[in-house]
Order: structure tokens, then C-alpha cells, then sequence
């Protein structure tokens, strides 16, 4: 079969559409066959030589798929080759076929192509996991999402929205704004030009908000913990602004707050099971439904994954970008 | 009545034992006739100027008394007028009287002395809505509790140790450590001659705390989290070690981890009751039925609560510093 590689880390040419040995499935675990990939962040650290794959995983990119089952490995049950699914990966999503563990696969959710399944299970794992398993959003309380344009950022405002909360989002263009309103965002603020603690204090009557979801890291730390209302809960999910920040404990103390930091990937396969199966029980009835929708910027070919990532390299997508294989 | 007052901020010496204006207790309040107070650092702090009581708070310091009831508010119920009982405080339990909303009432529990009741509710609300109602400390895991000799510490230890976890503490001396082994901790540091890092990896097989219970803030963040194991929570409750801090956030993000900062005294009434009604239903028993006991360093008349300050100043105690009323 056919994979992206990196035979040696560097820029987006150093993903190389490559033959490679066709993985086996083992205990528990299923063969799927590709029909679309997503780009994530991560991939882009992993090209760089940043972020190796966890022990065991696929050496290739794409932490998240849809396709067909090819093949059972022993002791699978509840699925059946040919089920069209879509499966949260901890690598090799950027191939032809790849092997999951049976725990991480999701139906294709009703009135969703099988393409565009593929822009979900990162999505619906990260913002289920941390806005509702971990900070527990609350209908009616303030949701305040960072990059409200990107894949999580769109799918953040959908699942807070579906469930009755208040959402105001940054982005760093009128565009990108516009289209979080679309998805229903009430607050709609420019990072380029307008201070975020100012402006979602003054969207909440000086509170702040209740759960902020978080991609910048350090760069953002102090201020997001400014911007946090009493009893409030900052999730970190990226570092995009740095690794290392001052934290300023009295300001939280007095909040009462919290600040958790998660990473999916890393996660041992029994609590991404979990979340998977939180995510179908939660969020599959609102896609289902047509209250949740996969947001899709662009389809490209796999083997032109090099431009895909250029695209989240510039931040010029407004929610996902998908990897198709004819 | 006469109370503690503070005519002007400073050190031990600015505590007056004065005459002052009787409370009367409002809607949903009672009064108390006090036996027993205790010394707590935010009332050094108070003391210093550094803390101002919170709106509507007695100005007097003493966030915890035991005594008996003189007199009911409107619209309380479930109390009568000579009941012995103790209570978390937002202020004024250095006095003859206070005034207490009845949600933060408790009955002194079975087995114990009246005046030695005025040692629980600060430590058992404090270490309940910390370790248990936010960090969730399970049977198995490992609690780190810093100060483990502390009236926090001693009731931290005895707590988690009754619920079948594992406990480390860090202290400064030989006799507070074996302090802490007496009432059943399992690992023993010396904060003045071991790194706490390496000293609760070695006795977790590398894994590091689950839960850390804190008082140094500033000073302590970054090894906290060095000292967390995957999944683990850091609950900050002081700040002796300064308030701004450098966080590792690429660290607690590769765990999982949790940073949240609370103050008791801070939180509405309403959450207050919330958790004195918690600590009741839950550690109650547990005192009830000799698990945990109140550990009391000494007992001071409240008029001589200077001495008392200078004990606490100085970390000569083991347990609680008790100011008591013939």
C-alpha cells in the first residue's frame, strides 16, 4: 500500500507519498481502508521532527480517518468488514489502510458523507473531552474558544451552542469571524485588534468566562487566567504560543480556578476508548440530528499532503482539511 | 462582648483583646456563644493588613469556633438555642459571640471535646472540598501533602488514609515527621534535607503523586508538577511561597495534569454550606467512629492570641493552636 512518510523531518516537503508494508491488524484491534485523513496540528510538529509518535503507534501521520473495514483482528465484536466508519487514530491516518484498536471506532454518523466523516473524530474527542468531560460546561455559563475558525474551534462552538451555553470566540480576521457566527457564536472577538480580557468581561457583565478552551499555551496563560470568571476552567490543548508561562496563583486562587493541559494522543488506549464512547453516546445524536456539523475547508488528494499543510501552516482554513484517496 | 481587634495592622502585638459591640444574628443566622477559636495563617495575614475580611464579613479575625448556641436568627431551623456546635466562619471567631449563618453550623461530633471541636472545621472543610470534592482523591492513589505536620496536614493525612489512599508528606523536622508517621504516613520527607521529587518517585516506581496538596505556591509550581504522576491534580491552598510562578505547561500537558487554586473563606455562603454539608455527611462519621481525630498543639486563652500568632509565625506547632474562653 501507499503512506505518507518522512524520511527525514523539515518542511512540508519532507512528506514523501511512499510504498510501504500493509499493517496486520492484532488483538482487538481492526483494518480499515482509507477514504479520507485529516491534518491536525500534531502532524505538523511530527513533520518537523517535534512530536514522535507514542510507543506502538504507525510511524506515519493522520490521527484521525474514515473509510471501510477490510479485516477483523481476533477478538473484535460489534463490527463487520464493510461498515463504513470513521476512527480516532494515534497515527498512520495519512495511508491507504491502517490498523485501529476496535475501541476507537465510530459509526459513520447519519446524513454525513464518508469523506467528510474523517473531519471528526479529533474534533468531537478533543472539545467532548475537555469542554464537557473535564471542565464541565454548563448550559447557560460562557464559553470563550481560541482559533473559534479551525477544526477544534468550529466544532467548540457547535457542541457549547447544541448544549445551551454562551459562546464568544477569537479569530484574526472579519472572514473567520463572520462564519463563527454562522455556527451560532455570540461574542465575536479580532485578537489583531481587540484585548480579549477587555472584551469578554464586557460580554459578561465584568464575570468573565466560565470554561476557557485554549491552543496558545504560555503566550495566553496570563491573560486567559485574567479572563476567567469565578469558578472558572482553563483547558489547554496546544502550545502554539509557547510551552513556559508565569502563573499567577493569587489571581487564581481567588477565582477559584482551574487549569488542566490534555494531549489526546498521548492518551493509553483505554481512555481514548472512553472518550470514544462518550462522544458517539453525547455528540453522534447532535450530528445526527443536524445540530452538529463537520466543518470542512478543503478536500486535496493525500498524495498532495505537502500542500495541505501549508494551508494550516498559513492558518488559512477555516475549519478542517481533509486527505482523499480516489 | 470582648473580641480580638486590630486598630492597626502589624505583628502579634497589634492583637486587642477589647470591648466591642454584641452581633445580632440576621435572617438564617444564629449566634454562638463561643468556647474555642483557632489560629489559622490567613489570620496572620489579616493581622498584617494583607487580607482584608470579605463583604459583609465581622471585621475580627478567627475563621472557626466551637461553643453553643445563645440565640436564633429568623427563618433558621434545625438548631435550638443550647446546642453545642461548631462552625466555619468567614471571621470572628476571635470573640465571646459571632454571628454564623446556620448552613456553616455543625454538631460537634461524637467522642470529641467541645472546646477541641473549634480544631475541625477549617482543616476537614478545607481538605474535603479540596482532595476529595475537586481533586477526587481515590482509594490506591497517592496523596502529597506539604506541611504534613500542619492542622491541615494532620487532618489531610488522617482523611486520606481512611479512604485507602497512600499518603507522603514534607516537613522540617524529625518530630514532625514522625508526627505525620503516628497518624499513618506512608512516605516521610524532609523538605530541608531531600528533594521531594525524587523522594515521591522513588516510592511511586517513577509514577509521582496523584494528588498534591499545597501551601507554598509560587515556590513549589514547577516541582509540583515535576512531582505529579499522569493524571494527577496539584490543589495550591496557600501561597507562603510567593504568588507568581513559573508554569511547565508543555510538562502538565504531557501528564494530563491539574492546577486549581482555592480559598475557603472567599466562597459564597452558599458554597460554603455545600461543603460544611459535604464534611458532615462524609467526615463526620469518620471522627464518629475514631478514624480521624482533631489534632490540637496547644490551647491558649484567646486573650493571649499574640502567643499564639508567634507560634504559627514560627511553624512550632504540630496540629492546631486553639485559643480558648473560660
Amino acid at each position: 500500500m501507499r503512506a505518507i512518510t518522512i524520511p527525514e523531518p523539515g518542511g512540508p516537503e519532507a512528506l514523501v507519498w511512499d510504498d510501504v508494508p500493509e499493517p496486520v491488524p492484532g488483538e482487538g484491534e481492526v483494518l480499515v481502508e482509507v477514504v479520507a485523513s485529516a491534518v491536525n496540528r500534531a502532524d505538523l510538529l511530527q513533520r518537523q521532527g517535534f512530536y514522535d509518535p507514542p510507543p506502538g503507534a504507525s510511524p506515519y501521520p493522520g490521527l484521525e480517518c474514515s473509510g471501510r473495514i477490510a479485516a477483523l483482528g481476533p477478538g473484535t465484536s460489534g463490527w463487520t468488514v464493510g461498515d463504513e466508519v470513521c476512527a480516532l487514530l494515534s497515527g498512520g491516518g495519512y495511508a491507504e489502510k491502517v490498523v485501529v484498536p476496535a475501541g476507537q471506532l465510530l459509526p459513520v454518523p447519519e446524513g454525513v458523507d464518508l469523506d467528510k466523516a474523517a473531519a471528526l473524530p479529533e474534533v468531537a474527542c478533543t472539545v467532548w473531552s475537555n469542554v464537557f468531560m473535564i471542565a464541565h460546561l454548563r448550559p447557560g455559563e460562557t464559553l470563550l474558544v481560541h482559533g473559534g475558525a479551525s477544526g477544534i474551534g468550529t466544532m467548540a462552538i457547535q457542541l457549547a451552542k447544541a448544549v445551551g451555553a454562551k459562546v464568544a470566540v477569537t479569530a484574526g480576521s472579519k472572514a473567520k469571524l463572520d462564519f463563527c457566527a454562522e455556527l451560532g457564536a455570540d461574542v465575536l472577538i479580532n485578537y489583531r485588534e481587540q484585548d480579549f480580557v477587555e472584551e469578554i468581561k464586557a460580554a459578561t457583565d465584568g464575570a468573565g468566562a466560565d470554561v476557557i478552551l485554549d491552543n496558545m499555551g504560555a503566550k495566553y496563560l496570563d491573560r486567559n487566567v485574567q479572563a476567567l470568571a469565578p469558578n472558572g476552567r482553563l483547558a489547554i490543548i496546544g502550545m502554539q504560543g509557547g510551552i513556559k508561562g508565569e502563573l499567577n496563583i493569587a489571581m487564581l486562587l481567588g477565582k477559584r480556578g482551574a487549569v488542566t493541559a490534555t494531549s489526546l494522543r498521548a492518551r493509553p488506549a483505554g481512555e481514548k476508548a472512553s472518550i470514544v464512547a462518550a462522544v458517539r453516546e453525547h455528540v453522534w445524536p447532535l450530528v445526527a440530528g443536524g445540530h452538529v456539523r463537520p466543518v470542512v475547508d478543503r478536500e486535496l488528494p493525500m498524495s498532495e499532503a505537502a500542500a495541505a499543510h501549508r494551508v494550516l501552516e498559513e492558518s488559512g482554513n477555516i475549519g478542517k482539511v481533509l486527505l482523499t484517496l480516489p
